[in-house]
C-alpha cells in the first residue's frame, strides 16, 4: 500500500488539537462517558446530570447502533440523537455520537458535536470520505484487526477530504484469548503517537468487553500515554439493552474519576520533564 | 449474540441453490474469475472472450474498489458497470461485482447479475440491511477477522430483509504469519456447511496474496468442500492498476481450469457414495 | 534472526527423500495413522491390524503425552514404547513417537522408526540440538503460533546437528476462530515447499479438533500439496483418554483412505505434467 | 481441559508472597533488571551496580539463551551463571536467570536466587514437572499463544509437584500487528488477578520489542495492577549480543525508575481506599 501522507508527523509539525466543547484533545486530557446505547429520555438526561456531576468532559450514547445480530436492538435513530441534543442543552456538555452510514452524516451533524466511525467501518471507505467533508470532529476507531497502518490510511482518507480534526481511538483487537472479549493492545499508543499527530483515546469498555477490568485499564491507558478516554457508564449495567457486560456502575464512576484525573496528572508531570538523557 | 434463525442448516431443510446465469450454487461447481478491477473496455472483452473459452462460469471484476490507501485507483465506477454488462453481452456469462455503498445498489442490481459485500463491509448493517431487499443474488465475503457465527448473522441480516439468496465465500483471515498476505481458512468449509443451507466458496486470490499459490490452494478448497470458487485473473498480472501479485496469469489459467474440474468431478464422485458408516 | 543456511531449497538441490520402512517422504505419499495415545497391549495390536489392512504406512501412537492439564492421563512412557515396538513386530509398519524430554532420545531412538517433536516443544532448543545427532528421523511439527520462518529455522537446529532427515507438519495455528480447536494453515504447504527441500504433512487431526471434519481436510491437504497426512484413528472415539473428540472413527477410516490414495493420484498425476506455460 | 486446582484463587486464600531477597513478589513492588544475555565478566559486573543505584530488587541476566537460529548467540552457559553469582555477592542484589533444560536446573538453583522458564518452554512439561521440586522460586512466562487458563494450568504443573513459589510474567503476545514485535497483553493483569492467588509481573522489554515503547508500557503495565517489572537494560543497546532493539538504555533507566516507583505508589494509594462501592 501507499504510505499515508497527512497523517504522519513530519518534522516540525505540531500536535493537530480537536476541539470538544472548550476543550482540546491533544492539549487536555478527556474523557467522553455514556451508555453504550441511548435508551430513552429521561434516564439519558438522568444519567448526563451524574456525569457531568463527575467530572466528565463529554457524553457519548448509541443512537444508530451496528448490533452483530439483526434480532438485537438497533438503536433510537433520530429519536436518540434528539435525546443526546437535549442533554448537551442541559448539561453544556459536547455530545459524541456513532454513525454507520454516509446518509446519516448530516443528522448526525446536526445534533451532535463529534461524530464517531466505529471499528467496524474503519474500511467503509464512502463513509470516510464523506467525514472528509463534514464540518466536525471525527473520532475514527481502530478496526478489530486493523494495523496501525491500515489505521493510519483510514485517517488519510479523511483528511484527504479536508477534515483534520480526527482522533483516533484504540478499542481492543482480535486474537486467540477467549478470557476478554477483546485485547486491548495499548502498545499502538506510543507506536501511533511516534507515527501520527493526531491524537490517540483509548476505549477500555470494549477493549475487555467485561466491566470488572474497565477502571485498571483506564488507568493503565493513562499511563501508556493516551490523550483521553472513551468508557461505558450505566447506572444499571445488568439492564442496559446492550454491551450490559462491559458497561461501567455509575455508582462506582466518580471513584474511577478521581483516579483517572490523579495518573494522569503524574503523567503529565512526568511529560514536562522529559526522561531522555540527550544523546551525546 | 442472538443465535441466526434463518441460516441455520434445520432438520429436514434443503440446501438453497443460488442461481447465476443457468446453473446455481449450490447445486453446480461454479468458477467466477476475472481481473481484481475493471480497467478498460476493450482489455475487459477480451479477457473475457478468454475465461469464457477456458470456462468459467461467470465474470467477476471491481468497478467501485476498497483501497487501503486514499491514493490508490479507486475503481472506474459506473463505467466499470456498464464495461461489465457489455462484457456479458457478448460473452453470455453471469457477472459479479462488488457494491461498497448501499446507494449504489440499485446501480449494481441493474448491470450485474450478482451483488458482491466485501471483506470489509461484511458488518456494514446499513448494506447488508439493503441487500436484503434487491432482487438479485449476493455473495457474501467474510470478514478477515469474522468468526463463523458473526458470519453466519451478516448473513441473517440479508435473510431477515426477505432474500435468500445468499452465497458465503471463505477469502482468508488475519493471523500472525506473514509469509501469506492472509491466511486460507479452509476449516470454515466443512464447519459452515455443518451449520447452514447457503452454498459456501472460497476466494484463493485474497485468501493468500500470492499467485504462486492460487492453483494449490484453489485445488484444496475443492477438496474441502467449496461449492465454487472466485479467482482473480489477469492477463498480465505485473501490470495490473490493483493487488497484481495475486492475479492468476491469465496464460495459465486454461489448464487450472482443467485441473479444478477433474477435482470436482472427483469429489463429487465420493459425494454420491457417502462414507460414514451406519451409527448402529 | 539470521536466515537459515541448510533447510532452503537452493538450486539444483534435490527433494530431500526421508525414509519411512521401505518407503520414503518426498517420494511417496505416505499415511501415518493410529491413535493419540498408546493405551493397551492388546487394543493397540488390534487397532494395528486394521490400520495395516486398511492400507495405512506407518502407526503412530503417543506415550509420553503433552497434556494441558497436570490431572490429565500423561500417557503409559516406556511401556507405551514397547507396546509400538510390538506392533511394529507384528504387523511390519513402521511406528512414529513424540518424544518430549531429550533424556527419552535414546530409548525412542531404540523403540521406534521416527521421532515425533509436539508443536509445544518446537523451540525447546535442547530438544532440537539433541535430535541433530540421532540415527532416525524426525517429524517436526510446527508450532502452534510458529512463523514459517521460524519452523525453518527449529528444522535448522537439527540439520545443523548433523540429522537431515526430517519432515515437517503442519497441524494447525491459533487463530480468533472459535468454532474450530485450530486453524489448519493449508497455506503453509505451498509457501514451504516453495523454500525448503524437505518433505511437508499434515495433521488434519489436530489442526481442526472435530473428527467430523478430518475427512474434508485431510482431502484439502493432498490437494494443497501435502507429501503425507498423520490422522488420529481410534475404535471407539468417545472412550478414548486423550482427544477424544478429534480422533476419526476407525469403522469409517478405510473408506477415507480410498479417498485419500484417490485424491493422491490425481494429483500425481497433474505434477507430471505441470500447468505453468513457459514464460516467454 | 480439567480446571486446574491449586493456582485459583479460592474464598479466603490469601495472596501468595514470593520471596526474592529480602522482599517478596505479592507484598512488594518489584523491579528486576538487566542485559538479555550475560555477556561477560567486567561488563555484567558494572552494570549491576549501576543498576543497584538506580533501586533495582534483582537482576536478571540470560546464561542459557532460547534462540530462533542455532547460528546467534547461545549464551555463556556456566559460565555465564557464576557471572551472575559473582555480581549478586559484590552487589547484594538476588538473581533471576533462564533454565530451557531439565538437567540444568540444578546449576541453576546453586547459582541463581529464582528460576525463570520461558515463553517457549511454558508448555514444556517435563521442565515443569521438574521445577516442581526445586527449591527455588519460578519465574514462568507465559507463552507467546498461550491463554490464560493453559498459563495457570502450566503454573498447576509447578504447584502439583510441591512448589507453590511462582510467579505469573505476561511478555506479550503474538497476533496480526507488525508494528510490534509481540502485543502486550495488559488485560492478562487484572483478568489473572482475579483468578489465581500468584503474583503477576510484566515484561515490556519483549512485550513490545522496541525499547522506545519500554518505558511507557512499563507504567502502563504498573498501572493496570502489575506487582513487578522484568526489564532488560543495556549500557549499549545497539552492540548488545542478542534482542538489542529491545534494550532500555541504561543511562535512561535512573530516570525511569522515579517514574515507575511514583505510579507504583500511587497505584498502591488506591489500593488502600478500594473504588468499589458496596453492592446494596
Amino acid at each position: 500500500m501507499r504510505e499515508p501522507q497527512l497523517v504522519l508527523r513530519k518534522d516540525g509539525r505540531r500536535a493537530t488539537l480537536v476541539p470538544l466543547g472548550k476543550k482540546a484533545f491533544g492539549r487536555d486530557f478527556l474523557v467522553v462517558a455514556g451508555p453504550c446505547s441511548v435508551e430513552g429520555d429521561a434516564s439519558f438526561l438522568a444519567l448526563a446530570r451524574r456525569l457531568k456531576a463527575a467530572g466528565v468532559d463529554g457524553l457519548r450514547g448509541g443512537a444508530f447502533k451496528p448490533r452483530t445480530s439483526p434480532y438485537e436492538f438497533q438503536g433510537l435513530g433520530i429519536e436518540g440523537l434528539k435525546i443526546l441534543a437535549a442533554a448537551r442543552e442541559e448539561t453544556g456538555l459536547p455530545v459524541v455520537t456513532e454513525i454507520m452510514d454516509a446518509r446519516d452524516l448530516e443528522a448526525g451533524c446536526r445534533y451532535a458535536d463529534m461524530i464517531q466511525i466505529g471499528s467496524r467501518n474503519m474500511q467503509n471507505y464512502t463513509l470516510l470520505k464523506e467525514a472528509g467533508s463534514i464540518d466536525k470532529p471525527v473520532l475514527l476507531k481502530r478496526g478489530m484487526s486493523a494495523t496501525l497502518m491500515e489505521w493510519l490510511n483510514a485517517a488519510e482518507y479523511i483528511l484527504a477530504g479536508g477534515n483534520n480534526r480526527v482522533v483516533l481511538c484504540e478499542r481492543g483487537i482480535r486474537t486467540f484469548e477467549p478470557a476478554t472479549r477483546f485485547s486491548l493492545d495499548l502498545n499502538i499508543v506510543p507506536a501511533a503517537r511516534g507515527l501520527t499527530h493526531l491524537p490517540i483515546i483509548v476505549d477500555p469498555s470494549h477493549g475487555t468487553g467485561r466491566s470488572s477490568m474497565v477502571g485498571s485499564m483506564s488507568l493503565a491507558a493513562v499511563a501508556a500515554g493516551a490523550q483521553g478516554l472513551l468508557i461505558e457508564v450505566h447506572p444499571r449495567p445488568q439492564n442496559a439493552l446492550s454491551d450490559n457486560d462491559q458497561q461501567y456502575p455509575l455508582v462506582q464512576f466518580p471513584a474511577l474519576m478521581k483516579r483517572i484525573r490523579k495518573t494522569a496528572a503524574l503523567m503529565e508531570s512526568f511529560a514536562r520533564r522529559p526522561s531522555r538523557a540527550p544523546r551525546s
